[in-house]
């Protein structure tokens, strides 16, 4: 940690900082500059992660030489990690799609569109059976009776689930039913819940939160890390921004940011991204060739119909070709799908 | 709900749009424009949120004409609403000040702060017991033990309190001692702990998320009035933007922009929006100028100690002065401290 | 354009509008929905732009319908546009790259990058000779000397040249030696720049702002298409979002939606977009996966000592091998190099 | 500036560079950390801005210690500055107004508004000649007829004239009717055109950009500065965010933010930054409560057939309380209008 002081501090100020690093535990380093002086905390730096030295009023600014996260990072383990879930392997050379509905609406919708993905080559069915929605006047799920269409659907087609965790109570239902349990945007700083899928042993898809940098993604996954699960895959969703034409930004950019700053793999989820059905293939192709690891798309029989995000959903057809599309963007970056 | 359709729009496709609507128990109105066809669909729009009409192919845009929130609204409530913490009221004549430490770090130091509170002239006793925050390696907050100090603070002082709600799980505890239970930032969204307080019967204070707009903490505000709590309060604490030389945009304008839009109370938290101690007085007066119902400052008697958000507390002193100078401006705009 | 009354608008104030609207020679078109009057304005609805019905206290909000662009949309001209840059086509089947280094720092080096870019394959050989920096103190271009050394490096290798014109009064200078002129992110909306361009008859690459919508950009397009000049290209190069771990956050979505938009051609420069040279290449990959007409990247022997931006030039090496990689994603997708 | 290196840094890549450093007259310092060597340059950082050492691949990051800017700077010039604008003190103890259309329209209606202006106690005509329109089919000004206006009604009221120049060939005939020469936030970072106006002896109003930090701002002043001008006021304008329900999100932190980094004198537009007439005045008294030297907003008597930004535009009797309100709001603070 570097604290550089303002212009004319004292010596006694100096003092009181070097005392406050060194009740820590570190060695304090003096650099006294032309203009100003600067301290080196050397040693854990992390200690001081809460102890506010900018709250000095002679202290200008203070800057974190390390990474405020650790198990995270690709210098704690500099080889990439691959997941597992039920036999899918996320993280190797194949690109994995995860696709269905955003919502669970009824099970021969859901039979429908999961058979549909089985036979396109998808390789996880998603589909929400608790859903957060901005409007509380809007369908907000079939709860159990929506797991148990997922639950059977994976009997059908051997496809595993990914479905999301809105609230720990419902954790022992939900884990019964999922194969990788999905942490949406809206609760990526739930740590509360961060810290339930971090004790339980299923893969988890952590999704990047509207107004999170990579590295809140990167402290929300150390948050399930440090609990013991080392099983996360992170998914690039859009951020908020003030582009109004597409329902948020995607920022591809952060699949290979994080693939250097971390050793999880990355997918992305062009669906909630675009929030428009004609421009998630080309958002998915982009993806793959920036490196993703997978891709998690909306696929509705009748998305006029659906009952969540209808204009962001990909016909049947339309996920056909796309999953042909991805297949030669794939082997063009020495990947298969 | 106005739908505008592509150029070039058939009869059919025409037909088929007006048959959704009417179909949803609406009346269709078709106006055919030089360039495109534009429907409007005439009775409760709301039964159409979760209808996509987008999706198909042949429409170009739909607009909503009514507001996404209806207990929220002013129109539904013409006068605003005075929300009563255990005898302060929220929302009349009076600007109500909240203020404490970020989080309880112990007993002594908790009473300490109280004291300097009401002598101050302050009206409510913030702190966290429980934290959410950015890192797992920092201090998560004391948890019960902190509301127990909490309560000893109000015995002492009379000063009600007001504390974070994180979990549902945690609401037995945490109600025994809150008079306003807070929702943070990080959970406005998060529906299932709105569900939760807006069972119960307290006043809840919550917190504008980083990235949302004032239409989605309007929704968020509906989840729980739709609960059948309506004694809600409003806090802007600050959006996320490119700007970094502060912790986070506070926008003012939201406060005015809300009281027209709602009657829900509405107050300013500069000391998170800002993260900086020098700029929170000028932002709390600001925020009275504007409009708000009250402030919530944070204050601790050692900052450079603090187990969290030290650089953004005010001393003691620096408190009693923004008393004095936060009445002026009370008054200067016909109300009282 | 669509009308909506705020809830009890009187007879008397829907008779003012409807006389405002018909004063402009448009047909009213009156629908009264259960809570609020909507009144459309049928015609075009352009002329109406600059008057502001929303002043109307009794209005509530007013929607256009049709887009405020004309010439840059595609529905008034449906097939993509071509834009010739002395002999090198862009809108075409083919990938078209423009490399070279920031800024022209001095003969030699220029002539260097300008050889490795021709012989790596790429088109079209950008350098800036007037620079737009942020700081008075740093490094503002050769002027008047650049060009020179373009025209030179154009003369050795045949490639055309992009370099960006600042100030109208360049204009003379600048356009003896461009075959492309260049509108950097920073004078998108310099209207008068735009106009300046609009009226002579050279192509134009026209940058997105940092902080403008797609829209806006088309409206900047707009400028210099209504000027009659119709060689436009559009530069996706990052916008300004609070992710601070990138330059700027590089918005890919744009592509296809500017191509569902527009009839003109679209490049994306990575280099400005992320500022890190090693997220050049997958950005770039990502760029043509998703449609993009071609790329601008940064090129540097010694980028250490480069006199501007630096840390996002590949070196030559890495931009043979980016050469190469896009080769194979251009015609995964159908293209070619 | 401090120099983190990559873990690992090999001996040689630490020499680098220091070699680097000291090529540039500066000292270099070495502090070698558990996990990371960090080197300080000791010495005038700001001849090492365009020398990107972030370009080696060793180096993790280049953090500055030194403000960029430096006339613009605090340190250099204790005291605030005080700018005379005919007259009219802006920077002192006096809150001054500026205020006039948006567009100079036509003579009579210009008249009408600089005699309210007047009469309500304002103290600075404001008023476009050139305007900067997003669309090209909009009302873009009377140019040198809208000067003479402005001209004829400084005549007739006495007022001082604030206009905007947008094109330094529009110099000669702006100089000779402005008083104040105003920057449009959309040319805060025309690099050309702050030098045409830092060459000349006429007091500078520069607007914030709509996506620039303070400290772009402070840099685009410093541009102005460095030329030989030092009568800069700046103008908080608001910035573009995801928040849409405002025309712009206008950042008051800014304000006691400036204060402290800046001598230079801060106004506030709350017109721009809204773009909603009712959320002005709010707006306005806020921003003289956070410290701010002055506000500038429009006025139109009749707003709903302004031929520019009419839904923000103030009616002369809204705007002649705002006077009365402001006037308490000032003196609330300590200063007077």
């Amino acid at each position: 940690m570097i604290i550089i002081l303002k212009p004319h501090a004292t010596e006694a100020e100096i003092a009181l900082v070097v005392k406050k690093i060194e009740g820590f535990g570190l060695a304090a380093h003096i650099s006294k500059g032309t203009e100003r002086t600067i301290i080196g905390a050397i040693g854990d730096e992390r200690v001081l992660q809460d102890r506010p030295l900018e709250a000095f009023p002679f202290v200008e600014q203070v800057l974190p030489v390390l990474k405020p996260y650790k198990l995270a990072s690709r210098e704690f383990k500099p080889e990439g990690t691959i997941v597992n879930i039920d036999g899918v392997l996320v993280g190797g050379k194949q690109v994995v799609v995860m696709a269905g509905p955003c919502a669970v609406e009824n099970r021969d919708s859901l039979l429908q569109v999961a058979r549909c993905v089985k036979d396109a080559g998808g390789h996880i069915l998603r589909g929400g059976a608790y859903k957060p929605r901005t409007s509380p006047y809007t369908f907000q799920g079939l709860g159990e009776e929506g797991l148990t269409y997922l639950s059977e659907a994976k009997a059908e087609t051997g496809l595993p689930i990914a479905t999301e965790l809105m609230d720990p109570r419902d954790a022992p239902q939900v884990y019964q039913c999922a194969d990788l349990v999905q942490i949406g945007a809206r609760n990526m700083q739930n740590f509360r819940l961060l810290k339930e899928v971090g004790c339980r042993r299923k893969p988890v898809l952590l999704k990047r939160g509207l107004s999170c940098t990579v590295k809140d993604l990167l402290l929300a996954a150390e948050y399930i890390l440090s609990e013991g699960n080392y099983d996360v895959i992170l998914c690039e969703r859009g951020i908020r921004t003030f582009e109004d034409a597409t329902r948020n930004t995607l920022d591809l950019s952060a699949i290979p940011l994080i693939k250097r700053l971390s050793h999880l793999p990355v997918i992305v989820d062009p669906s909630h991204a675009t929030g428009k059905w004609h421009l998630v293939a080309p958002m998915a192709l982009a993806a793959v060739a920036a490196g993703a690891d997978g891709i998690m798309v909306e696929v509705h029989p009748h998305p006029e119909d659906a009952l969540s995000d209808g204009p962001q959903a990909l016909l049947p057809s339309t996920f056909e070709k796309l999953m042909n599309d991805l297949s030669k963007v794939a082997q063009a970056v020495g990947r298969s799908l």
